[in-house]
C-alpha cells in the first residue's frame, strides 16, 4: 500500500532530524548538569513530548493552562506554565484538577497574580525581566516579591526568565550574560529575604549554547524543529530543520515562485532583522519576498525556476506559529510518509 | 440561564457593527451597479456567508479548494476561487465533484495551470498583476493567454485582479486607479484576440470608495469585520470594527499592559507602515509594541493602566489571520453572549 501525502500545503516533520535535535541538546543539558524542561508549546505534540522524554527530561514547559491539561491527558505529570498566569474563578479550578494529576508549577510576577495561586496544590516561581522587557518583575526585587507570596501561604520554588533578546543577530551571547546576571541577582535577592531559589530557570535555543553559570534548568522549545529564524541567526545548520511546509509552485509570475504557502501555514511572522518571511530548504539563497494568506512569492535571485506543479520545501520564520496552524504533523522518513502526529494543543491559548 | 462568555483570549464579533458593514458595502455595490462577491476567506464562517447573501451578494470568493468545498456544502452554489490553482491529479478531481453541486470559477495565469481547468465543469479567469506584483500576467497578454486557453477547451470568461498594493497609507487611491487601468488594458487585450471579458474583477477593502470604471465585480473581504491596518489606512472608524479579541490583562510589568493575546490568536502581521502589532479599541492612543506567542504587551502611554484581571477588546492588524487561529466565534449583541459560529473553514489551506 502506498502512502499518500496530503495536498500541499502542508507541515513536514523529519522523524530523523527531529530526533537527533532531540538527542543532541538532551547531551548539552545532561553535560551541562542542567534540568532540561524543554517548551511544549513549540510542538504541542504528546509523541514528540514523549520522544523528548524517552532523550531524558524534568518535566515540560508550558504556556496556558489549555496546553498543561492536553499534556496532563497524555501522562505527562511534571508542568511548568511559565506564564503570569491570571486565575480567575474558571482558571482556577482548572488549575486545581491539573494539580491533582501533576507536579504543577507556575509563575506569577505580581501579589495580586500569586494571591490567586495560593491554595490549589499548585507552587510558583517568580518570574524576573532580563532584559526582554516583556513581562517579570526587576531582577532585585524577586526576593521580595516572594517573601510576601510565601508570607500569604505560596510555595515559591524559585526564579524564571526568558531571555527572548536572544533573538537578533549577535544578540545570543549578551542575551545570555544578561540571563545568568539577572537570575544570580534574583536568586541573592531570594537570599536577603531569607528564602532558597532551589529552581532556577531560564533558557532560549538561540542562547542555548551561551547559557551562563547559575541555572538549574533550561528550557529551550524551537530546537526541536529549528526554523528560518534559528537558521538566521546562527543558533542551527539548515541540515538541523526538522519541519518544513511542503508547497507547490503555482505560478512563474514576474520570473519568481509563487507557492501555495501563504502565512495562514507558514504564520506573518517577520521580525525587521530577517531576510524575508521564510526560505526554502533547498535553495539556500533564495528568500520570501511577498507573503499574503494563500501566496509566498520567493525570488531565486537568477537561480533556475523548479517548475509550475512541482514541490518545494518551505522553511518557516518561526516554526511555534507555523505548527499552530495546522491539525497534524506528516512524518517523514527519508521523504517517504511513515506516520501523522496530531497537534493535540493547536489553538489551546486559554 | 446566564451565557458564560469563554475564557480569554477568545475572538469575539459585535453581530450589530458586522451587520451594518455588511448592509453598507452591499448598498454601496448596488449603487456602483457592481456584482458583489465578498471573499470568505476572511470570516471562513457559513452563517456570515448567509448574511453576505440576505443582503445581496452575486456569490462567494475563495481561495482554496477547501474552503470552496465548505462553502459549497453549505449551500453556496456559485464561487469563485480567486487563486492561480495548479490541479494535481487528486484536486483535479475534487474540483470536478465541487464544480458537480455548484457553479465554479477558476482563476490562472499560464496556460500550463489553464489546461489542467479543461473538461472539469469550471470556467477560467485570466489573473492579471495590476501593481502587487505576486501572481497574475501583464494586462496586456491577457487576451493573449484567454485564447490560447480557449482553443485548448477552456471556457474563459472574464480576468480579475487584487489591487494588493493598497494596503499602504495614502496608497488605496493609486492602486484603485492601477487596477481600472490594468483592467482596461486586459479587456482591450481580450477584444483584439477576439474575446471578450465578460467578468471583469477586482477590489480590496481598502481600496473600495476609490474603485475605478470598468469593473463588473469586486470581491471585498475584510470589510465585514474591519481590523487595525483598515483602521490606520483609513478604510475604517474605530464604531467600524466588529472583530476583537478578549484578553486578560496578566501584569503590569514595566508600566505597561501584559495581555493574554499573543500572535497565537492575533496572527503575527506587521506591516512596516503599522504603528504596531495590534491596536485597543477602548483605547484609540495605545499600541501593542511587543507581542510574543502569548503575550502582547501595550504601552498606554501615561494613560491609566486598567487593573490586573480585567479585561480589554484588541484589535488585531489583519482579520483573516486572526479568525483562522480559532475554531469558534463568541458572537455579541451589546456586549451579551448570542452564538457561537464555527469558523468552519479553519486551516483549510488546501
Amino acid at each position: 500500500m502506498r502512502a499518500f501525502l496530503p495536498p500541499t500545503p502542508f507541515l513536514a516533520v523529519d522523524a530523523t532530524v527531529l530526533d537527533a535535535n532531540i538527542e543532541r541538546v538532551a547531551a548539552w543539558a545532561d553535560d551541562r548538569g542542567l534540568a532540561l524542561r524543554p517548551h511544549a508549546k513549540t510542538h504541542k505534540s504528546p509523541e514528540i513530548a514523549h520522544r523528548q522524554e524517552d532523550a531524558g527530561v524534568s518535566g515540560l514547559t508550558v504556556a496556558t493552562v489549555g496546553e498543561a491539561e492536553v499534556f496532563a491527558q497524555s501522562g505527562f505529570d511534571d508542568l511548568f506554565i511559565a506564564y503570569p498566569l491570571w486565575l480567575d474563578e474558571e482558571r482556577r479550578l482548572r488549575v486545581r484538577r491539573l494539580a491533582e494529576r501533576a507536579t504543577v508549577r507556575v509563575g506569577f510576577d505580581s501579589l495580586a497574580a500569586a494571591r490567586g495561586l495560593v491554595g490549589i496544590g499548585v507552587t510558583g516561581l517568580v518570574e524576573i525581566d532580563s532584559g526582554h522587557h516583556r513581562s517579570g518583575v526587576v531582577p532585585a526585587d524577586a526576593g521580595e516579591l516572594a517573601a510576601v507570596a510565601a508570607s500569604e501561604g505560596l510555595d515559591v520554588v524559585g526564579v524564571f526568565t526568558f531571555p527572548g533578546h536572544s533573538y537578533v543577530p549577535g544578540g545570543r551571547e549578551a542575551a545570555a550574560g544578561q540571563e545568568a546576571e539577572a537570575l544570580a541577582t534574583a536568586v541573592a535577592s531570594f537570599r536577603d529575604a531569607g528564602l532558597v531559589a532551589r529552581v532556577v530557570s531560564g533558557g532560549s535555543s538561540p542562547s542555548l549554547a551561551a547559557t551562563g553559570a547559575g541555572l538549574t534548568e533550561s528550557r529551550p522549545g524551537v530546537y526541536v524543529f529549528n526554523d528560518a529564524q534559528q537558521w538566521e541567526l546562527g543558533a542551527c545548520t539548515p541540515e538541523q530543520v526538522a519541519l518544513t511546509c511542503h508547497a507547490t509552485v503555482v505560478s512563474h509570475a514576474g520570473g519568481r515562485l509563487v507557492l501555495d504557502s501563504g502565512s495562514k501555514v507558514l504564520g506573518a511572522d517577520r521580525p525587521a532583522w530577517a531576510s524575508g518571511f521564510g526560505r526554502l530548504l533547498d535553495h539556500p539563497d533564495a528568500r520570501i519576498v511577498i507573503l499574503s494568506e494563500h501566496h509566498a512569492v520567493a525570488d531565486l535571485f537568477g537561480e533556475a525556476l523548479p517548475p509550475l506543479g512541482s514541490t518545494v520545501r518551505v522553511v518557516p520564520n518561526h516554526a511555534c506559529n507555523a505548527v499552530n496552524l495546522v491539525d497534524e504533523y506528516t512524518v517523514l522518513e527519508q521523504g517517504r510518509l511513515v506516520d501523522r502526529w496530531a497537534v493535540a494543543a493547536r489553538g489551546m491559548n486559554a
